[in-house]
């Protein structure tokens, strides 16, 4: 009796208890009078995430546009006939022997000149080694093309000379210029690389009223002739640098104290994440006691189990959403300050993780939208019609794999967009998505006709088949799901 | 028994009021042989905005393309090495100081000889400067990049200096080509910018049996090195402005009496809108009488309020639409005719407000529409699915939000059209629908492998959740309001 | 009773023939054993107005290029500095004044030496008037752009002058290139014309067993200062005559019979398309007799017209695009002998006559297609739909003419696609159809803040409304006309 | 009572083995315990052919690059003023007389400094006839444009002139230059071929640990002068053929070994496909004798013949497609072998064998996710909504059909892509699918006011037609056949 009045007290409180766990905010304040800290935390993270990450990019965008100029500037000053646009991904490609000769010799000379040619704030770095050109060659190479001979040591050797900045007018420098270094065999070259540092100061910063930095470019451009197909590569590339100024005096203004404000700023972010991630853990653990309460409940009363789907109504994907959220946006914000400070230059991580967690942070909001009703359908709707696009995108995946690798096969020497199989892929999604299919169908070399006649046959059925099937059951499977929801919300509404 | 007559006899007054208000101008017509004067007058205004609107855009288009192409030539003319089409927002740029010396001294140059080497109508302004050249920089700069040694006094200094048209060619412009003004210390250099005024005259107009006008140009040659990247942006900026000539003889045409007659035309569109506006003002306020008596007879009847509801039924949203299109046409006609005489010249407010009131208007004429019952349906159901579309957006619009500050800040710097909060939103918007895929998946650079792989991973994921979901949605809710109101208008047909 | 009796027997012939006239040819086969001519001949039709269009088509084509490939080369010859591409609808543009001198002589240059230069088959013509030079310009001009100055006397004068091919190298030709014609008063003139006629012999056409054309280009240069804007811009046209060659031998081949073969086959097909002419009449008169029997009976048994509707179902739509397309075949081949013949050149309104016809004579097949019951279902559809579909786009029409009136007027100046009524039309048609939305957006001038802010606003509002909504709705319309066919179908099968 | 026990005994097995075939690999495992060894062996056949394809894939990209870029490289050494990107089919175009000269003087002095300038593996083939310059002509032509006078004789004479590498230095070269060969009658020539032999190594391959490879190019430089428009176009031809090395030493590294491990994995594809061959041709033959039974028992029992779509059920689609995608596989192996062995050069047809087959393969894995009920769904509604696609395919096909020729006949000779039949039915696929339908609006060129007109209402009409009434119907039938199949789903499942 005693028992059983105690079991029946125990279903009272955790029925209440249930109840008032799957309440939405709203609905608690109305039944406990419990203000919403979790709901106004939220609101006030999603402010302070925002404007903070929309300040870092703001920083981020001056540094970068700061390495891409100079980057560009670096390719018109040093590479000879540059046409303001890279090719490809190496920056120009030259043909003949007298080319590869004034391409490496206007680098030499441009390199001595830049004093007086560059426009920049640039220096030549002293400790360093000056200029550095090394070819890289097989060991020993006797070919004769016309008697199809060739006897070769497959082996590698490099070779390098040095221009030292303070040398490079004088007789020293002129010796080295006609050197026997500078006599190439193309037909054992397998590149040339030459490289140098320098140093500049970016004085725009000074505007926002920030320290001017320092920065270091280390430069690299390689003649590759690794194909020996007649046509030398040039890759320009610039590695930069971000360095504190060792020795700085600026008058006239006060800087510096701003970024002071950014770091108290930062702070206060990475606190406010620290306190929406105990309140959200909290009611993670809260949620998993209250469910071992239930399952012992169900068991004692109904000897059962509970099943497992039931038991993960238990635990809210909103809350797992706002963790992974904090988690990133903390060890983001700790990456910022650290490259504030100069410590740390991994910008694509911080970035990445600033990112994706304001992208979590903005998607949570729907969550709050889901307590209206009226919204609370659109939200279902696209919950329910999940899975099974999830499971019709696998089998129209098979497909498209297969369309993948054929495409890649037989069409990849013949057509850009299918060199890789990583562009087949993009191209194909772009194609189904309404991308300029007709670049695509003319792009295609008539060289074989056999090639052609199947580009025309694979274009035309992937196109129909994937465009006019599969996209319109895509909407036939989320109008299917439309209903279905609307139907059942009038009469069980769920919130969670 | 008295006041149970009254008031009978008062329901069936307002009955009757209220049904004919209700009416279409066809049932109005029908019922009390009340002539549609408005529907009249409505679609004379039609005819006469569009009429008012094309006369204006094409006497603007005149104006506009002699601008451009002044503006062309000019660059053409003062810009060395203008390759005809401009790079981003600068027309071009330089990167070696011999070039930034050659580029200032061919502006010089071009300018002195102007009379002799320009196609156009061209005249020096007198009373002006002349060329004025002016070089703003740091007033102290001592840095040693080699060092990262860094002396910088902030505040800026600007020098400028003159040459007047007619002692270009003479000795004093050469001593002042040779002063120290001209060696530019790069590494303190803020910007150069070069202005000068010409003056000219449109002669096109005379075909067009209007005036010739006299034009000034005021242009400034800005060479930005504010970056200090090694790259200086050249920009050219024309600012034109419209002058009546001061003294002018025209022979063998009349010219002028095409103006009074758009003048004229101008005022009757003001006068027909000045009717429009009156008449509907009125039967708003007829309504809300109507409303009045309306909510105070159905408290006495049945003492309770009218909800708003309702009363919102009164007020007729097209009214109010055809009352904003009227006032914003009788601001933009009053304008045209003063930019007409000279007075004003701001073109832009002028055409947007003649252009949204044109619009507007247009947009009314589905109200005629609508009185047919089949045209009705549509009308109706896009009525009907715009509250439900929008609070879509809404949830929509959070996801989409999430992904453009993610975006902006990841992909920034690795991408042109991410590189801009503002573009990042284009371009995401333009992507789900149907835009150039491949050249936005191809666009971003290599030079990460990380952000490569994230770049993958938010574009696919993006545009499959949005066109495959969210697309597919809004054909589910459109559909589904169709289908409800299909069956609604065979019960009880509305007009409003 | 006799009367009666007489209806009766009316009523069943007519009954008979009522059944017969709706039967479509197989069951017509079928029921009365007639063999259906009218389909075989239609089916020959289609064949041999689609061979009569490809032979067109082909042969047009080796024309069209010489002509466009002759134009090019002229264009290379004539235009100084000519780049390859046209830029807008003019060839090239020069912006000073020794670029007008220097573009005219060149012409007069390369004019003299053609035959060294020219790799055609070009001579000059003896009868014409060699090379004539036009200069247009207003009779006086003062104006001082500096004072806001001008005398304008409005009046053209055009003076001329000539150079005879056999002339051209003498002293005359020098003396002519010396005189006053060619000092330009840059600021009165209005345009520079320069027309040339060249004949050529087109001899490609003998590898088709052609006879060689003869060619005579009237090319005209025309220098249009009308502007006065600094640029002048240099347009190149070229009208191409086609004629008889007078005096020709061809030895080594029989060409010329091949002309014959296709002058009969285009005999064969006016033939073919008379006899469809003539059955498709004569079926639409005995349909029009039918109607009247029915009529008269329909009044004498239930003393009621029959309506509307129910008459125009007797006259066969089919029938009518069948003899339209019968009309315009007929035209286009006469026109087309005509061509083969050299006595008219107008290809255009042929290509468009046959081209429509062979449009029509294939959705004829559809008819076809219909007599199959599953294949109805999608006619009928159609059919359907296509009431409720152009009723919608009238509604959609009208938002759609506001925002092309709108666009033009706010955007026209700062974007190119918004430059005319016409290609704003195209371009939001294009828009909505998932053209280059990035590029639109992007392409719009930041000139003007509030400019730009209304065409995002403008931009967005269009793309949305038009996408989301109207194309949905569009969905819906046809959806909703496919369930109501589906079912009707199934129930009361029509065949027309 | 014996033959019915008999019958009931067949019967009862028939049924066994009937629900025995019907199940899919999971159901026998349960029911019989047969181990899936079928289903294994396509899954280990799916990652064999896939690897394999890769790896040929990945071979093929170096062979291919390599190719393409010497083709590259030939380009800039050999047409003078090459741009670097080929117009239209031809790779540059010249247009006077002097140009033709220098063009083909150029060849021949870079053919003959070729050791110098060349930074490839490249040599002369000595056994060949070096540079071989013909000229085709027509015999005898005799023309005066002028007074349209032509003499023709149409047969042609070739005539050619050969230059040995070793001679070219030499006064014997210099004579022939100044032959009369060279002074061409550009109003007879047709064309003039210089044709030449190069050998190069691939380097390359080494890295690969590969053996390098012999190549020869045979190259042809056409200059068609065929119009004899004025226009000569140059094509630029390279054959390549790849042969082994006769005389190869390679110190420093193993190689080869790598080509034995393809080759023994090519053999293991070939028996896995073999075996799969087998058992599914086991499976087939298995089918159709259970068929026969089934057959024999239905005319027993029922004495009726069973249905034509019945017996079908019995023979598995799936396993024709294994079967095909086998056999391809099969030959596409074996072809590989030979080309790695150098004794065919078939690439595409090898390519199209590997990438057809593993296609097909990867479409068979959807049979296997079809065995999972909700996949199912999706499966079956793409199998049955085909039918009812193909047939509406049929009908949108006669109209796309009409568009196609009347576009090409009526907009050929203005617009780009409308030039040829098979580019028309590209674009107005591609349109459809919403491809840049802007730009293909403005290409039209707007000489004939006609044909303009014509071209806005084709291109309306079909986009308008195409898009809302074609696309929308696709939708509307794939909505239909889900709806369809949802139903039947839950009464009777079917696999197969």
């Amino acid at each position: 009796m005693m028992a059983q009045s105690d079991l029946d007290l125990k279903e009272t409180a955790l029925k209440e208890d249930l109840k008032f766990y799957f309440m939405n905010p709203c609905e608690k304040y109305r039944a406990r009078r419990q203000i919403p800290w979790k709901l106004a935390l939220q609101i006030l993270k999603i402010l302070m995430v925002t404007t903070q990450l929309i300040f870092f990019g703001l920083s981020n965008q001056l540094v970068v546009s700061f390495k891409e100029e100079n980057t560009v500037a670096f390719k018109h000053l040093f590479l000879k006939g540059y046409s303001g646009v890279d090719e490809d991904d190496y920056s120009c490609s030259i043909y003949t022997q007298q080319d590869a000769y004034d391409s490496i010799f206007y680098i030499i000379n441009q390199y001595m000149r830049l004093k007086n040619i560059s426009l920049g704030t640039l220096g030549y770095e002293h400790e360093g080694s000056g200029l550095k050109i090394c070819k890289q060659q097989y060991k020993k190479v006797t070919m004769l093309p016309s008697n199809d001979t060739l006897n070769i040591d497959v082996s590698t050797e490099t070779e390098c000379i040095f221009f030292k900045p303070q040398e490079l007018a004088g007789k020293k420098a002129e010796l080295k210029l006609n050197s026997s270094f500078f006599s190439l065999e193309f037909y054992r070259l397998i590149q040339v690389e030459i490289s140098f540092k320098l140093k500049g100061i970016a004085l725009q910063t000074v505007h926002a009223r920030e320290l001017p930095d320092c920065y270091v470019f280390q430069n690299t451009i390689t003649f590759n002739n690794r194909a020996h197909s007649g046509k030398i590569k040039i890759y320009f590339d610039s590695d930069t640098d971000i360095q504190e100024c060792k020795d700085w005096h600026v008058f006239g203004s006060v800087l510096q104290k701003n970024t002071q404000y950014i770091l108290i700023f930062d702070g206060f972010v990475i606190l406010s994440c620290f306190a929406s991630l105990i309140l959200c853990t909290r009611s993670i653990v809260l949620a998993l006691r209250l469910q071992k309460r239930f399952v012992n409940y169900f068991l004692e009363k109904y000897k059962r189990h509970v099943c497992h789907a039931d038991r993960l109504e238990f635990i809210n994907g909103w809350y797992v959403l706002v963790i992974i959220s904090d988690v990133m946006t903390i060890i983001g914000s700790i990456l910022k300050m650290e490259i504030k400070a100069k410590n740390l230059t991994s910008y694509d991580v911080c970035s990445i993780l600033l990112g994706t967690s304001t992208l979590f942070v903005w998607v949570g909001v729907i969550r709050y939208l889901g307590y209206f009703q009226t919204y609370n359908v659109l939200i279902l709707t696209m919950q329910a019609s999940l899975p099974k696009v999830l499971r019709f995108c696998c089998c129209a995946g098979m497909i498209y794999l297969g369309y993948t690798f054929c495409g890649w096969i037989v069409l990849g020497p013949y057509h850009e967009k299918f060199e890789d199989l990583n562009t087949v892929a993009e191209c194909l999604f772009s194609l189904v998505n309404g991308d300029d299919m007709f670049a695509t169908f003319a792009q295609i070399q008539q060289k074989s006709m056999l090639v052609w006649m199947f580009s025309r046959l694979y274009l035309y059925s992937f196109i129909s088949l994937f465009i006019y099937m599969i996209l319109s059951l895509f909407i036939a499977l989320i109008t299917d799901s439309y209903d279905t929801i609307k139907v059942k919300h009038f009469f069980f509404p769920l919130h969670f």
